[in-house]
């Protein structure tokens, strides 16, 4: 394959070149040189950028299909980066791209990627911000990010989105139930998933009574809990406007901006972490790992000695 | 509270102070000062160190518990870190933690400790290493060291364990079987808990298969795919007997000295992120995320721009 050529990536990516957007995608993800040309070139653009995350089995793939059909009926178009940390050792292959494909594999207002957690830790909270920028730079309407909900670096990835629908599902069990504690923090929307099945108005109730519980502004806003069956459709287009809603909100009470500067101020300290592990000398860092295991010397002089070097 | 003194401390937990013990591992939570004098007080010990980790419900406090008690009825002490990052706002309070309290809470050789997240990314990366060293070098025998198997810095806490062993149940759902893919390459071990439940018998086929597939060299480990009751204590002495096999074939082969090395390494680039973070001037960091929000700015020139300055 030929070296990417930022400049001439960037231009047929904008005349929607699928290929070209995609090697854009992969050299934000690899985080080369090229990439930075490519973040100068492409300032971020006003996209409405929706987070999508809940356990696995809620049907996050689903809703999103479903999502996306409703926004192009609105004639908005949609990016997606899906986030699959559940499997960092296979490439991070999403069961649910195959289906999401096959309905939107042929429309140009559709783009779907999954990302995969390359290398070091922080990877993905680095890489994902640079390629939403990327997307809604291009001028992608709605870029959504789409995580399982289970674990701090997930839901890292998608607390900054402007927008953040946590999705639900009845039945899921006690321990699944447990996380919503974490999730309330964070959620904007709720929209509970299979909502034609046993035990969803429970659910339903559930999360009301914790979004009443939480303590928000009189000018704040206050969380909307949605049913959905998203294999039907049903409730899908009260959901898209409850997003737009929270869009308008956010623009209308300056959170917008403020989730914006969160989200800019997340990937700086993402890339500031690992443009230093770039900078480490590996076999300084391997001696020192030796010392630290035979427990010749602790673990934070070590890594001090490591930071005095290079920098 | 009195400020930790870190030798009074140490010298206290030595004697089986378990206060003394818990606030030596609150500082190393808490990367306080105290913390590193604490680290250069107690090198790290010739413990077991066994992650543990599976999706949530198959088990895993039932599990560990019932390994507890064979480990104790052998004659081991026991430390247990549990780390819960599916509640990263709730300060990590574990459900299964009330239970293993029940059953092992007076009994002096074992001690049990959930860990929060604290603040950043990768601050578990950087605390958990640090208390398992801790707990190793107060002279537990064994460390275990507990996560939700779901999530990348989740595997990446577990996977520079000695031994690590993969938690699985029947009838979890073909989502959680996919998660298999990734922890098949950091499993020493696997144990298919609920094995007396209709599926167990496929679960573990299928597990066998997927070890079978993979290229393992003739003096390699092949991982055991064990059947347990964790709730009857049925198959938890063979998959003791693994564990320690395991450890066994480390010492003989050299393994277990380059996993240390690994955990050493892997702690090192943690720490060194986070020493790093706290030298960031965090008003030039508010400044460059307004800039880079509003696209006068790239971020990774952000980053370099606050690398530039403090180090």
């Amino acid at each position: 394959m030929r070296t990417l050529d930022p400049a001439e990536a960037v231009a047929r990516a904008r005349t929607g070149d699928r290929l070209a957007l995609s090697r854009l995608i992969t050299a934000v993800e690899e985080r080369t040189a090229a990439a930075e040309e490519v973040g100068r070139l492409v300032p971020p653009g006003p996209a409405h950028v929706v987070g999508i995350t809940g356990s696995p089995g809620v049907g996050k793939s689903t809703t999103t299909a479903a999502l996306i059909e409703e926004w192009r009926a609105r004639g908005a178009t949609v990016a997606v980066v899906a986030v699959d940390p559940s499997s960092p050792f296979t490439g991070g292959a999403l069961l649910g791209d195959r289906v999401r494909m096959e309905v939107h594999g042929t429309d140009p207002g559709v783009f779907i990627r999954s990302m995969a957690a390359r290398g070091q830790l922080g990877g993905l909270a680095a890489a994902t911000p640079a390629a939403v920028s990327l997307l809604s730079g291009l001028g992608f309407d709605i870029v959504v990010v789409e995580t399982v909900g289970v674990g701090q670096s997930e839901v890292d990835i998608v607390r900054y989105a402007d927008t953040v629908l946590i999705l639900q599902a009845p039945g899921m069990g006690d321990r699944i139930q447990a996380t919503k504690a974490g999730l309330l923090e964070i959620a904007d929307v709720f929209a509970v998933n299979k909502s034609d099945r046993p035990g969803a108005a429970l659910t339903k109730r559930e999360l009301l009574a914790m979004v009443a519980a939480k303590p928000i502004p009189a000018d704040g806003w206050r969380p909307p809990v949605l049913p959905v069956v998203a294999t039907t459709g049903e409730g899908i287009a009260e959901l898209a406007d409850a997003l737009a809603d929270h869009a308008r909100w956010g623009r209308a009470s300056g959170a917008a901006a403020a989730r914006r500067t969160d989200r800019a101020l997340a990937e700086i300290r993402a890339l500031a972490a690992e443009q230093l592990q770039q900078r480490i000398d590996e076999d300084e860092l391997a001696a020192l790992a030796q010392q630290v295991a035979a427990g010749h010397l602790a673990a934070p002089a070590a890594a001090r000695r490591l930071l005095a070097g290079p920098l």
